[in-house]
């Protein structure tokens, strides 16, 4: 057997492992019988070590070292060197302290889902600051330049450093927020229509109508439920997504089924014949989140997509939408009003949700914040940017998942995709004639095609910047972002006469 | 840490592996989407092959050695030395071929799957041909002595033999046959009431309800819906059962679901703290019969338990059961009649349905018979024993999961469990004051503490002949099983007058 071909059989295995445990908690999340709590979290914790275990392997490096010199394929470099970096990077990373991590994880989860509902945050605190240790030592063992929360950012964004979100949330401030100031002057629209009672088997069937017409291929996938909606995928043939239906809010299951939507068209995106490659797995969770974020706002909140599905939304729930037109219901769904829950946000103020957090989790691997602190520099926060009083530890400082599974520097990554999200639709709709007309028609298949043609097919061949440019010209820049929302807004809230 | 503790966790990792590998099995065969069969296949692989490697691991060995001469309790002493035949008999079989045969195994199961839709054997005979030619060499590498299909009742039926199957068999033809004539020569009984229209959900809940009255716990487990109704489980604290629903035919849904809930009850009984040991898992898949034998037969099947239980279910199907009593209602699920599915089979022609399969098996084994004669093999036995024309191959040798999954000597295991079933509850009503009386009251509790305390909770501690002789003062006897039947279907059938 060739030497590539060698490595390829074992990045596979890891790959199987991985997705296995993929699997342990896709099933954690929607179907696991609560007393199995611990065991589960030491089974992912073996699988979460045998991983780590078989990339680390001195054979692993081996291979990497064989390959080095070797004559291969662009293509087949670019997965060499890319995990040849990995490889050096997780090699200074003790077994011992992956599984260590792991079950650090499993039981910061179990204690946040019960602080959460208790609404304590001091139930979960000691939990949050074991693991908090972890990831400060997990930032020496990876390295860092600069800023120990750069080895963070590093696991979710690859190359994205502090420097440069200093400059991204910079515009935000400078930019967005007065734009936001001109809205909460304007004449309001009423989102009422959106609070009435849709019943949830209907709200299901339509939400599966919706996953269809995007291009989502339920033989390689499926959905189900959860009480925060997420996508996982064990291969590119099984991509999985999970929402939540309210049955008095019809926004909740519409927009999580078109988000979690977009990312499973990356996933399924990607070629199958490079699994377990560099080349088969999506390239950062910024260029993840665009695909959800294109589809679910750019497109899915768009007036343009509900001219054309809003008759069907009609007849399936006539008695509630009847009355209404697709007009209504677009500005109903993007009515712009803080609020104190990340998720329920609409797609302006959100990104102060992510400032927040990321300026939190800066502060803590600065250690200016402690733990203790966080749950206080939390509610200061939402009265500053979102002029908020939060009203228990449930809707503030606990209500979001992500922490409690290790994942800090993992927030930003939402309003990078955002704002890749816009820069990458103004290219479709340049590159492909019509485009516009045909979501309008019910059928994206040509936008999706040029998402898989130009980002999806190449996993991590290529860095998030470079991707940028060879799709768009030039490497992020979020003018794309201003221009879209600019234009957008202006159709829902007269701004002509508001000074600020 | 001394060495009793490494061996635990050593067994505790291999128990993650193989629990996160059931977990697969058990998404496969209720969520997974179509497409990803192949990748699915390929993880299953590797984590078999990983599990195996770790058991079979040199380090292993050492950890048996130091511990052969170790101070250690009884029930410490009882896992080592369980543990070490295990790993001398598995240490001779190569990682590869492990590897190998999982993935031969997931083959085989597509095209059994494939093969029975088309209702056509000869598309899943070559990938069966391949498989058995892959468990004939298994058995050369596990060792055997006299037959090498005594090998592959060994990993299922620990110590059992076809010198001692055949000794069974011999009572099953000798004894159960003219008893089963005697049935056909008597007056028959209605079995109609069974095929009615049952809400599917009306079913569902009924079962869910069934299952907590036998004492099922469902926070450490879960039912779900396949199209084979199995019982799995990754952890005593996590056991999770399936069924299946025929919406015109009650019985399907009822005995499935007492059957698997038997198999959970015993599971759930397992103690926790023996995770991955041998103390911490089943015995034999005998013993593993028993238990859901004697809840389906000696239980459910009983007018007991229906005296207690019909008016409830005359509740939920009043339609459809108003004007039937409990008597009625035992004598229907309990008609005798020949059928070519033996899953559908009444409890006494069922074990001519494993008989024909364990002689089949024997044969293939001993290569007296090729996989491209089984099919008329398979149809003569049937005529033979059951007196039934088999119509298709669906309804023939491609019935049964089994052979796909690799397991050839696992059939014999339904007879042994029914044996072993009568044995024990017979051995209950003695030691229980009262408990009959208590399944008629809807709380069977004491039976389940019974079994937890004589059986359940032992694991492997003893062989099961031995634990057969603690818990009835003997080993195995047929007689258990005559003398229930004899009692039991005497007050079905009217035997008195009818002479064979």
């Amino acid at each position: 057997m060739n030497t590539y071909k060698k490595f390829t059989e074992r990045m596979q295995k890891i790959a199987d492992i991985n997705n296995s445990a993929a699997l342990l908690q896709w099933d954690q999340e929607v179907y696991m019988p609560p007393k199995s709590a611990g065991r589960r979290a030491q089974q992912l914790s073996t699988l979460a070590g045998l991983a780590h275990e078989l990339f680390t392997a001195d054979d692993t490096g081996h291979l990497l070292d064989e390959l080095a010199n070797a004559d291969l394929s662009e293509a087949e470099k670019a997965n060499v060197s890319y995990t040849k970096a990995e490889y050096d990077k997780y090699k200074k990373v003790p077994k011992e302290f992956v599984e260590k991590t792991s079950a650090a994880v499993s039981k910061a989860f179990q204690s946040w889902n019960n602080a959460k509902q208790q609404k304590n945050f001091a139930l979960y605190a000691p939990d949050l600051e074991a693991l908090l240790e972890l990831k400060l030592q997990e930032c020496e063992y990876l390295g860092y330049e600069e800023h120990p929360y750069n080895a963070q950012l590093d696991i979710y964004e690859k190359n994205m450093t502090v420097d440069q979100l200093e400059v991204l949330f910079g515009q935000v401030k400078a930019r967005l927020f007065p734009f936001i100031e001109k809205i909460y002057h304007a004449e309001q629209v009423s989102d009422e229509l959106m609070y009435q009672h849709f019943d949830k088997d209907k709200q299901w069937d339509y939400g599966i109508e919706i996953l269809k017409q995007i291009g989502y291929d339920l033989d390689a996938g499926r959905q189900d439920v959860s009480s925060h909606p997420f996508t996982t995928n064990f291969s590119a043939t099984d991509v999985r997504v999970t929402t939540r239906i309210d049955e008095n809010n019809l926004s909740e299951m519409l927009w999580s089924t078109i988000h979690e939507g977009g990312h499973a068209l990356y996933e399924q995106g990607l070629k199958d014949e490079n699994y377990g490659l560099p080349s088969g797995a999506y390239l950062t969770l910024g260029m993840h989140e665009s695909q959800s974020r294109l589809w679910e706002n750019n497109v899915g909140r768009s007036l343009n997509f509900w001219q054309g599905n809003f008759a069907r939304l009609q007849e399936v729930f006539p008695s509630q939408l009847g009355k209404h037109n697709a007009n209504d219901f677009f500005k109903a769904m993007n009515k712009v009003q803080p609020s104190p829950i990340r998720t329920n946000a609409d797609e302006l103020t959100y990104h102060f949700h992510v400032l927040i957090r990321y300026e939190i989790e800066k502060e803590l691997f600065e250690k200016k914040l402690k733990v203790a602190d966080l749950k206080d520099k939390w509610n200061a926060m939402y009265k500053q940017y979102l002029g908020l009083d939060i009203k228990n530890d449930a809707e503030g400082v606990l209500q979001d998942i992500h922490w409690s599974h290790g994942s800090f520097g993992y927030f930003p990554t939402y309003s990078i995709g955002s704002f890749y999200a816009a820069q990458f639709y103004a290219q479709a709709v340049q590159d492909i004639p019509g485009v516009e007309d045909d979501i309008r028609a019910k059928n994206p298949a040509k936008l999706l095609e040029w998402l898989q043609k130009n980002i999806h097919q190449y996993g991590r061949r290529y860095k998030a910047d470079e991707l940028c440019k060879r799709v768009t010209g030039e490497i992020l820049n979020f003018d794309y972002f201003m221009r879209y929302i600019e234009e957008k807004y202006a159709s829902i809230y007269d701004l002509s006469g508001v000074g600020v």
